[in-house]
């Protein structure tokens, strides 16, 4: 935990149209006044379990020691998948077990999952069966910022028990390396599935669809309108258009093939 | 007022492309630095009074004691409309009075209504004639947040004469129930006007135009892509697709009618 | 620096998909978890710098002594254009010098201009070359919430050679006055370029197209759908439609002419 504030995020597929987020920070609030509550992004397309992660894993090694982070992208709520709490040696992560947190392990080792089975820290012992977020997940955390256990929250499962949602993969074939675009961002930005630690320090092209772009620095490295291949800020081959759209610009979705040729 | 930072929340109409809803939090923060603003949300249709009381209605009990709620979907700005504070055992609202605060009496009783006619409170004797959330609203807001008396605000005007919207009627005939839809969410979901406590713990069913659904408990408990029938987690009865959006599968519309039947 | 908690805004062209500003965030609390952060808006048009000045310059009045103020609308990122920060009366202001806090200086005088040299104040000395409003402009604004002088964040540059972006003309003729649309707002209503002061307290018309409208006081002043001229909260002349949307109404567009006539 930091010295100041206690630190919560919030990552969901509510959206900002009705009062959802709202209301989970309205419980979080009555449990904990003194967290701070920070939105990652509750934009995430409805369900859509690939995209949150994305964000999550993508997000997470800028949060200071201590952050308790949670997640409800949740299609199945109220069904039989489990609602779990993750301890790494820096943060706490509070959702439902369903491929979400799947890739975090990689980043932190996990130190301990619970299943959230004691109501003691649920805003009502009868929750809702559609909002998990507000009943179990936005209470569970605001306590967790109080000090509260992690092992009080309920039982422990093994960590390798946990629902994983395989990432697109990425393979080396000789000179090259098969990927693809796995998240396209609100600029356009075509994200791909491949560390920068693959290409560099090498001199690299990269190939999607029609087009073949030598590895550059930054957008300014072509003109206004012109396709770039860069390292992005995530930590990812990446492939922009300088003060453009290169989702529109290239029709490209996401899972779309990417080869990187070594020069 | 809870132990910890107080707690203000804001629901309007101004989007989030523009910076006004930035400035009434600088409003706030010159006044009270210390408060803690959260959005219930800034996406209410443009002067759309019914879907700000839903949102604002259905938020209120989440919150703990002592919350100011201010509303600004205020299409009568600088005309001849009150702008008022309403003080429940458990909260203030502040905001213009034009029924948004409708529906609030039945879920607390109104102990104090008054005019806000007591410039001291605001960020200016000479408010903008076309932003009383800036100059009105968010400073009296911010100024009970200090602790200043609802009473020192203006004058006491009676709780009977606020502007009332009329709630969609909800009749019962013999074993059926005629309501409609009052609202559609972000996910699609179509909200009824018809409480649980009017279904439950009934065997029920609900017609929508050529659809008969029986009354279920969760999203999950039809495959993915289906219809189904649920109480809500706002307590309303509610028709939804598991992992798809209702409202445009049924070209649903708010006001359409439906039925509930008892088995 | 007021007395409560220091307050930080952000006012960036990230949009709310992705968690780019909630990222920024969390480095901000790292660095300073007591911080107030602000959103003005994330829904600038991708790299539009007129529209996030427009938005700087209209907001910062209603921000209390000591703010920070961090701007990211920087198509140049990663290229050559410098990362400053400038210091006025009130506030201070961090950003790229592509022009964005051009008007700044004619709103309150620029004490000091720094360019952001020295990394002792960023995230890391090695800064991604695409995201600098997380790992340099984020950084150096949560430090100096905790009070490090401006004069540590760099070299000290000419005023006079910060990047200007030429505001609209507005242009008096006789009994006329020449100008245009600046920006268009969320409700549609077509914001000129000409300020208050420069029509009242005279009788005025404006002209737009094919209409000629009376300057009036607020949008109640006609009838819900009509159009109507006055002075929008601003401080420019503005037309709207009460309760609509006159940017669709008129199709209107940023650079559209509009003349003001004294009667």
């Amino acid at each position: 935990m930091s010295n100041g504030r206690p630190l919560l995020t919030l990552l969901t597929d509510f959206g900002l149209q009705d009062a959802y987020v709202g209301v989970m920070k309205g419980v979080i609030a009555g449990i904990n006044p003194d967290v701070c509550v920070v939105d990652l992004t509750h934009q995430i397309p409805p369900q859509d379990i690939a995209a949150a992660r994305f964000n999550l894993l993508n997000s997470v090694p800028y949060f200071p020691q201590g952050t308790v982070h949670v997640v409800v992208v949740d299609p199945g709520v109220g069904g039989t998948r489990r609602a779990i709490a993750l301890q790494t040696p820096r943060h706490v992560f509070i959702g439902p077990d369903n491929g979400v947190f799947s890739g975090i392990a990689a980043q932190e080792p996990v130190l301990a999952a619970i299943e959230l089975t004691n109501p003691a820290y649920w805003r009502t012992p009868k929750p809702s069966t559609t909002f998990h977020g507000r009943d179990i997940f936005a209470a569970v955390g605001a306590h967790l910022t109080l000090g509260v256990a992690i092992d009080a929250l309920g039982r422990a499962i093994a960590p390798d028990s946990l629902v994983q949602l395989p990432l697109l993969a990425c393979q080396a074939d000789g000179a090259m390396l098969h990927g693809g675009i796995q998240y396209i961002d609100h600029f356009g930005n075509l994200i791909t599935n491949i560390p920068a630690d693959r290409v560099l320090p090498s001199t690299w092209q990269i190939t999607l669809g029609d087009f073949t772009l030598p590895g550059q620095t930054t957008y300014a490295d072509v003109p206004s309108g012109e396709l770039v291949a860069l390292i992005g800020s995530h930590g990812w081959v990446e492939v922009a258009v300088n003060s453009g759209h290169a989702g529109d610009r290239l029709h490209a979705k996401i899972g779309d093939a990417v080869q990187v040729q070594f020069l």
